[in-house]
C-alpha cells in the first residue's frame, strides 16, 4: 500500500477506492509540536479502538464522518478528505496551554463552553486565531466555520454525556474536520486520549497524554482504562 | 495633582471633580511590552494633539469618548473609566505581530476586516484571545463585547476615511474602551502614531511607532507629519 502522508501518530495509505484512505494508528507519541517524542506501547491499537467506539457513538448522534470501517488493530478505512487547516478545540474546564497563556489554575470550571481555532501549521506552531483571522487568510468560509462551530459543540454535548457516564471528566479536546470533494464536511482523524483531557471523575487522576506530556508513568494503562470503560458502557 | 497611576506613555492625575482625570502624555516610548525603551522628543505633545484632533473627529461621527476637553500642550481632562481589560485592534493589512505571527508579507491587504482581543496583563504579556476566552474570563459581557465591536469598526470606517483624505493608509490601530460609574461603553486612552499604523499612501513610508521599533530614524518627524497633515485638513 502506497504511503500518502506520514504524520507524528498515524501513517495514511491508498485505499483500494480513490476516495478513501487507509489510516494506520502508531505507538509513536510526541509533545510540544514535536519537541519530546517517544513511544507509548499499544497505542497506535488503543487509539484506534477508542476512535473507533467514539465515532460510531457520535454516527448513531447524526454526526457525519469520515469512518467507514475499521479493517484490525490499527488500520481504519475512511472517506479521503481535504482536511480543513484548523485544530477545533473545546474546553469545558481550564487545563494546559490554555490554563498556562491566561493565568488560570489549571482545572477551573469554565463559565462558557470554549471554542477555540488553531491555524494547522507546523512552521508557526499552530498558533490560535480568531474568527477573522481564519476569514482573512481564507482557510474556511463563513458558513462553513459556522458549520463546524455547531458540530463541535454538539459532539460535545454528546461526548461530555457520554464520558460521564463512565467516570470521566471531559475537560478538553481538539478536533478535526475535512471536506469531501463534493464539499460537504465531515468530522476526521481521531478522537483519542492523545486528543482529549480525560479526567477520573473520583479521584481527578489524569487518563490522557498529559501523562506522557508530564511524565507521570503509567501512560499504557491510563489509555487502557478509558477502552475498558468505553467498551463495558457500549456492551462489549 | 495627586498620580493616580503612571503608565508607560502618560500618566493619570486626579482631576477636581471625581468623576474626571487628567491624562498627562510623556515623551517616553517602549516598544515588545518594555523590551525597548527611549525618548521621542515632544512625543507628548504631539500625541496630545493628534489624539485631540482624532477624538473630535470621531464624536462629531457619534462615537461617545471620555475625552473632555484639552487643557494644555501634554494634559487632556477625561472622564474617569473602568478600563476594560482588552486592547482591541483593528486590522486593515497585515503588518507586525500578526503578519509573523500567521507568516503573511507585511502589507498584504486583508480581504476582511480583522478584529482582534488581546487580554490587557503584562505579566501574560497581552495574549490574543478570542471572545468565548474573554467571556469565560468574566473580562466583559456578551453584550458590551458587540458593542465595543461595533463602535471599533465604526471608528475605523471613520477613520479610514479621514486618513485616506490626507494621503494616510490606515494599516491598524488599537484602542482601549472604559465604563463610566453608570455602565456606559466610552472610547477611552489615546489614537496616535504610537497606536496606529500609518503608512504614507504614495511611498507607504512608515509615519508611525514602528520607526521607533524598528530604529528607522525621524522618528519625531514622522509624528509631526501626522499632526501637520490632520492639522490642514480639519482647517487650523
Ligand atoms: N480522512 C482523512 N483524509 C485525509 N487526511 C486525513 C484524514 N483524517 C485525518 N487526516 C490527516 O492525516 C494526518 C494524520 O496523521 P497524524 O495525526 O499523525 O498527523 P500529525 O503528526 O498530528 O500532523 P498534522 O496533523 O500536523 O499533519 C493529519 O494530518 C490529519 O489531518
Ligand atoms: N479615561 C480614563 N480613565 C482611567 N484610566 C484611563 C483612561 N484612559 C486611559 N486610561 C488608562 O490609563 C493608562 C494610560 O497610561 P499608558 O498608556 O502610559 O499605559 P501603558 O503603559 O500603555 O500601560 P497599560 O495600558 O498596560 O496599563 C492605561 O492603563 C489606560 O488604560
Ligand atoms: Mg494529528
Ligand atoms: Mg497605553
Amino acid at each position: 500500500m502506497k504511503l500518502l502522508y506520514e504524520g507524528k501518530a498515524k501513517q495514511i495509505l491508498e485505499a483500494d477506492q480513490p476516495d478513501q484512505v487507509i489510516i494506520r494508528y502508531k505507538d509513536d507519541a510526541t509533545a510540544g509540536n514535536g519537541a519530546k517524542k517517544g513511544t507509548i506501547l499499544n497505542k497506535g491499537v488503543l487509539n484506534n479502538e477508542i476512535t473507533t467506539l467514539l465515532y460510531d457513538y457520535l454516527k448513531t448522534k447524526g454526526i457525519p464522518t469520515h469512518h467507514l470501517k475499521t479493517l484490525n488493530d490499527r488500520d481504519q478505512l475512511c472517506i479521503k478528505v481535504a482536511i480543513i487547516p484548523l485544530e477545533v478545540i473545546i474546553r469545558n474546564r481550564f487545563a494546559g496551554s490554555i490554563a498556562k497563556r491566561l493565568g488560570v489554575e489549571e482545572g477551573r470550571i469554565s463559565p462558557v463552553t470554549i471554542k477555540e481555532i488553531c491555524y494547522k501549521c507546523d512552521e508557526l506552531n499552530d498558533p490560535l486565531i480568531n474568527d477573522d483571522q481564519a476569514l482573512a487568510l481564507e482557510l474556511v468560509t463563513k458558513a462553513e466555520l459556522k458549520q463546524i462551530y455547531e458540530y463541535a459543540l454538539q459532539i460535545n454535548r454528546e461526548l461530555c454525556e457520554l464520558f460521564h457516564s463512565i467516570h470521566i471528566d471531559l475537560i478538553d479536546f481538539k478536533i478535526e474536520f475535512g471536506k469531501t470533494s463534493n464539499g460537504t464536511i465531515l468530522l476526521a482523524d481521531e478522537i483519542s486520549p492523545d486528543t482529549c483531557r480525560l479526567w477520573d471523575s473520583d479521584t481527578q487522576e489524569r487518563l490522557d497524554k498529559d501523562r506522557f506530556r508530564r511524565d507521570l508513568g503509567n501512560v499504557e494503562a491510563a489509555y487502557q482504562e478509558i477502552a475498558k470503560r468505553l467498551k463495558e458502557r457500549m456492551g462489549f
